[in-house]
């Protein structure tokens, strides 16, 4: 499918996660805030470049970006909407919420190396178990930048020991979409008690033979708005993503 | 040589390009705009990454950076102040033009790869002729954020044509520090009419057998401030770099 024809799905209202969608096309975050907040949100994302890779940011009130050409308050999945930090409405579409001053940021997305891990015999769990994927607050702190900070957020892939290794080396070759693990094996040790309880998005089956392995999530920056409380913020709903019109060869180093 | 130790020597009054110094550290542009302008740079170096790869950026005022724990504003080899894009002092120190509004950007320099492409074998022409690398304003424009816009700005290294496989494949490993070449062969195609008369730097010899090699370069930044004529800016002297305290290998893609 096509990233065009994907977003017109979402368009007519299909609310799903867009893991294991569109191969072969980038998919983002997004996040939008008030232009007054903009500078201290693109320096949080520059000062946390593993969480917050930036892949583009529109001007102020535009409804489209450079990589995505569909509209983007109608054409994800999914969209939490927060004033002073707390959701306010998780909706469909966000046409009667968006505002003329709001900077739009698209983020990468760890979905985008999915394609390359099942090309490299890596499972994925969570499409295997047809759920979202989880993710978590951790115990590390990510730099701050003005009004912003907050806590890393991860997804979590549990991956056979045995394949560990090419998990590592294959997501590395993709920073722009979150790159390597920062944490691999004990959940305790980012302050996550129960992998089952996941922040965002389903619990997925760990099996014997698997260790959990985790990637910084540019969920981060929702984190952060429900810290630092900025008057107004749009984000997407946690696994229904942006999916653009840039391939994910493009943010493969070589 | 240790950064510390360089930027005495700076900071003492020593103007000398920084090619070559401090092997092993990675080496940066300086940009400093009045906050009211940052949100621009900032966004006008995310939309350029290749010439604009962002290292660090300051606090309104601060005078070190988190990679950078000397004084920005004595402790590089030489400055250029600019008013309303005009430059309108090339000094060794700018303690009496700095700015509590002052938002210093640390911009991905090339030289921090020139290390590695020594160990590859590939030549350095400007080093081995004692010269500042020669950089060129090309024909290609970077693309526009609010008001900064500018052409791309290149340094050149004259590359053994049986060596330029090695060039690219060894500085595509550094994307933070600019990363494998923008251009390579014929200069008319960029727009540079005259390898020896460079706008920045000094010109070197290129050989028979060597084809020149173009690389974006964090004067880029610099350029823009002259078209683009914000109120007030202070960049480094072209080739006179900032030597922070960040190994290069931190930017090395495995």
């Amino acid at each position: 499918m096509s990233p065009e024809q994907a977003r017109a799905l979402f368009r007519a209202g299909l609310r799903v996660p867009t893991s294991g969608w569109c191969a072969g096309w980038t998919q983002a975050n997004l996040i939008a805030v008030p232009r007054e907040h903009a500078y201290d949100l693109l320096l949080f994302a520059q000062r946390n470049p593993k969480p917050c890779p930036v892949l583009d940011v529109t001007e102020p009130g535009e409804t489209s970006a450079s990589l995505f050409a569909g509209d983007l308050r109608t054409d994800l999945p999914g969209y939490v909407v927060y004033e002073h930090g707390e959701p306010v409405a998780e909706t469909s579409d966000v046409i009667g919420y968006w505002r003329d001053d709001l900077v739009a940021f698209l983020i990468g997305c760890s979905f985008t190396f999915e394609d390359a891990l099942r090309d490299a015999g890596v499972p994925v769990r969570h499409i295997e178990q047809n759920r979202n994927v989880p993710m978590y607050r951790t115990n590390r702190m990510c730099r701050r930048a003005g009004e912003f900070g907050g806590p890393l957020v991860v997804s979590m892939r549990p991956v056979p020991t045995a394949q560990v290794a090419d998990a590592v080396r294959v997501t590395a070759r993709y920073p722009a979409v979150h790159g390597a693990p920062v944490h691999i094996g004990d959940p305790v040790e980012l302050g996550i008690d129960d992998l089952d309880r996941p922040d965002f998005g389903d619990p997925v089956d760990v099996r014997l033979d698997e260790l959990p392995v985790f990637w910084a999530c540019g969920v981060t920056p929702q984190a952060a708005v429900m810290v630092s409380r900025p008057k107004f913020a749009i984000g997407h709903a946690p696994g229904h993503m942006a999916i653009t019109d840039a391939r994910d060869t493009r943010f493969l180093v070589p």
